[in-house]
């Protein structure tokens, strides 16, 4: 951590800022400049944050963090990749895996038929919404634990596990029964008492970044699932919120490799929800594979005219198979080339 | 609502159109044009969302909602100001209210030496945090039940009622036994199931608008816990995320005249945590004020460079002092020019 | 055009409305709503600006275009990809097309030992920038017309046709004279002035989107060019500015589908500046290919450690011919799937 | 400035690189950490640009720039604020500056009308556009040359000097001959050629904040003029690009305090062009003068339904009048409490 001193501050406070720092077991070190000093602070500095350095002292101009501050969840002290296991479905570590199913759970003929037709195209695993985040209170919340049912049975019916959302900690313990991954929703990414509950499972999570997080901030997301004991925590990139209108929101696809520089997790991808229109759904899947992502999670309706919630951005099935198809050739040429799962920085030492 | 056609939709796809919608009780106009035709909803279609309608037909290019989707919030249907009563204290319709104290509660010590100070200085509540959101799970998480017994016995000495935040639905019933007003955090601005709950509190609610919410999402979040039952919420604007790097985050200024044009609510600012640095919060706390907001919610701390939280950002309670004096000399004169708090639109029928 | 206007508009407004865009051949279809009445514009609204209608009256509360406001860049009257022929190098059309070079000219043996690795790797066209637009009025402008000198050798050497920065109307002759295709930067999407100019030459332009600019602005600046007579404009997405930090700038990999559903025009994409560095070029650049573009524009430099500007997001070139090699095979995969670069609106008609 | 080496660097990297420094005339000093270690660059940095430094080694994961890269622009070395002249009018240094007019010159009766008006309700100086930068090349582009002599007219009739926007270097001589500050708007702030051509003159310029430019970058491109010789620049915030959809820019109120700290140079707001509609100009005014702004430039036209450009955020003089009379109110309050011009920073010596 590096604290840059204002013009003129007096050398007694700098002193002051040492002692105390030194007495938290870091050791200082001091550069003096003609105009701005700069205290280099040396140490476990990643468990201080930048609020609680700031506040030290009037005379500190800015502070500016070297080390990320996440542990856990970061590269540097577990360089490997880790793999996640969902009832033998493997997320991450070169393996590309597919999420599909429709956003909502609307009835137990939409989900059978939709989860066997994704099954064949190979995905993985099915997603579906039984609590349904909606920013309007009038639109439909989801069928609840009724559809928590509908997900188990179709579950009980292809083999594949299921990914449901989870909005808030009192239902954690209920929806944990019924699937198999729960995820957290980019508005919950800092809904921190939903983290620690998650956190105390022994579930694998679907972790999505929040529409205006960074990524920094995504990671330390994970790094509180992680502190309360689970491990195993999949980020999700779907989009952030920019000044363009044409798009619902714009895919960070240089975030994909910016995570797999500074985390071990995996990196999936929607491009239901970053795009809002379902024609953009396959460039940006196929984009997110060649960039690097470990998989997808895709919208897919039979009968995308009659969904309840978000049918504009979903894929019919038989678009859903030819998307699978491209994508599957992309990642496996790519893999010939370059190993398209191993972080450069990895690979070659971050030089080059 | 005016739904945009794709150029060369068929002619019975806009009759299929027409049908569906007229048969949920709304009237269709169409407008037929060389490349692209509208159809005009008119009626109740407050209650649709855009997703919904985008989902009715693959040969919908736009939709482009007329009337904005909240109803209780609305100044449309109450064109008078809503005054909140906090134990005496009025929020709203031209009164001017502060609402000061420490970022967080750390001891019993600190909170009744800056409570008196700000209640001195003209405060009429007293703000604390005793569940702290923080980014790291490592950080302070706040001294939670103890930190509200302390705030309950600040409001028994100095008669000030108390804000706190609240971060999830579990804890609404124990925190809402201590304290006055409820505040949702930017974080939590759509955490549902926490509007939900306190919607169904009898105590006022102060809703901070999330870091990348735009206006009309705030304003629905506000209709979320209205629709449960509580009318008395209190918006606040505390800065949105930009790619400015200089200020923690950027003070929407123009939200203040927005909001009052669209919603009868009340409108706080938060100029600390707008800023993230003491010396700014003059300054964009008196333009809040000149821009016509009801109040201000302010960070004070005796000692602000041993807190535990958000220290920088601090004002100690001389500045505090001078701060409101300053204010209230805004609010004054303002008041004989053109009645501040009355959002042009209302006073002027919005005309030129 | 749909104009919304405010609730209470008296008829008669609406009527001196009505009577004012029908006198310019404008069809008008109003459609009135409890709340809000709307009037419907049909005929050739596109050189109708929003500002311009939103002074006609008091009463509008909103303006809202249907038709985009471009007509020569548009698709809907031009529905085959433009294909620019640059000496005999095609863009556009199904063509896959590599720009690289050096960010700066620095000397004649720079040029020539990069362009003749970057010749040998596949690259179509040399870039070099021999006027610089630098943020530091202190930094290294560019070696000027010495610059442009040496280009022209590296042509007759190579012969690549060469792409420049053009910075400022006065130049246009010259840098013409002596290079093939006009780059305008994008801090310079909406210098008007040099749009105009380079409208009135014959050379192809490659466009870069501003930094904030929407996609809509850009296809807005390539018709400002087109309106001057020259129809061979390449559009180039370079990242969008956001919040982010951790990349330079965010490249919004969906602008690729976007515009090529709204404009005829080809589309690159610049790896290099939407990263900042290095190692994020070769994730980006696949991504762009996967996701539909035209070609590339890659920073090569055989030195990097020695650059006189952004080195640090330069290739090496043996790390550029992995990343043509693995491009490649990613453009030749997808075209047996699905034509990649067909839109899909314009393939299956939009439909589901 | 701070370069932070990569985890693994390795010594002789650092002495490499320490020497390089060292040549350069800077003393460079070490900071080992576990993980990372960092070398503190003391000495002239101003004119390194990160770029240059980034490029020196592939062992460099971030570079931190502690002293801001403008000198002559830079409050640290001229603390006192800079008062610029303009015929008389003096902007800066606690002087409150009103300049007003219509968006575009449209004709003699038009400018003369509103010049009067304007002028007996204090404005300082008159603005009004010969030349307009237009997003359509569509759209009515001004009276130019005819526009100026009209301009100059008004001059001699009112004694207002004349503010006018320059778009394009080759107008430079000729606009200069007419007017009296030169104005490069929004989309010119980094037209590099642009700002060197007015560097050169001894016309006072008014640079308007570009959309999407940092405060960093607005003062780097009063630096660029100001290294060409000409000291007198007038910043204008106008609005920055956000997500927010509701008003056309969102004027960034700390930006005003922000400069102020930074730089020695005057501050005027533009609310016109921040809101977009006329009915928030006079609360975003009122809020600019609170916040400590030098002065305002609005827009006034007196039949604004008429208007070319920009009508809907036009003032009517009457409403001019009353804003004029607020803000003057709010400033003299202001002066009162606590000296409203002299940022709290420099005042204070920046402490609590």
């Amino acid at each position: 951590m590096v604290i840059v001193m204002k013009p003129g501050a007096p050398q007694s406070e700098m002193e002051k800022l040492s002692k105390k720092f030194e007495s938290m077991g870091l050791s200082v070190h001091p550069t003096i400049g003609e105009n701005y000093s700069i205290l280099g602070l040396v140490g476990d500095t990643q468990l201080l944050t930048e609020s609680e350095v700031a506040a030290s002292s009037s005379y500190i101009d800015r502070i500016i963090r070297v080390q990320h501050p996440f542990k856990l969840a970061s590269r540097l002290f577990h360089p490997e990749d880790s793999v996640i296991d969902v009832e033998g479905v493997k997320i991450g570590g070169g393996n590309l895996t597919f999420i599909a199913g429709p956003c909502a759970v609307e009835s137990r003929d939409q989900v059978f038929a939709i989860a066997e037709q994704v099954k064949a195209s190979g995905a993985h695993m099915l997603r579906g919404g039984a609590y349904k985040p909606r920013t309007s209170p009038y639109s439909f919340q989801g069928l609840q634990e009724e559809g928590l049912q509908i997900l188990k049975e179709a579950k009980e019916k292809t083999g594949m596990p299921i990914v449901t959302e989870i909005i808030t900690p009192d239902l954690v313990e209920l929806v944990a029964d019924y699937v198999d991954v729960l995820q957290v929703g980019a508005r919950n990414m800092q809904n921190f008492s939903l983290l620690r509950t998650v956190g105390q499972t022994n579930k694998p999570i679907l972790l999505k970044r929040g529409m205006s997080a960074t990524i920094e901030e995504l990671i330390m997301a994970a790094e509180y699932i992680m502190s309360e004991g689970n491990p195993n925590v999949i980020l999700c990139e779907r989009g952030i919120r920019t000044f363009e209108t044409y798009t619902r929101n714009t895919l960070d696809i240089s975030a994909i490799p910016a995570i797999k520089e500074l985390c071990h997790l995996p990196v999936i991808v929607d491009p239901s929800h970053a795009a809002g229109r379902w024609h953009m759904v396959e460039p940006l899947a196929k984009a997110a594979i060649a960039a690097g992502a470990d998989g997808l999670i895709v919208e897919v309706h039979h009968k995308p005219d009659e969904a309840l919630s978000d049918g504009a951005q979903s894929l019919k099935p038989e678009k859903f198979n030819r998307l699978i198809s491209a994508v599957r050739q992309i990642a496996a040429i790519d893999e010939d080339v370059h190993h398209r799962h191993v972080p450069a920085q990895v690979r070659d030492n971050g030089l080059r």
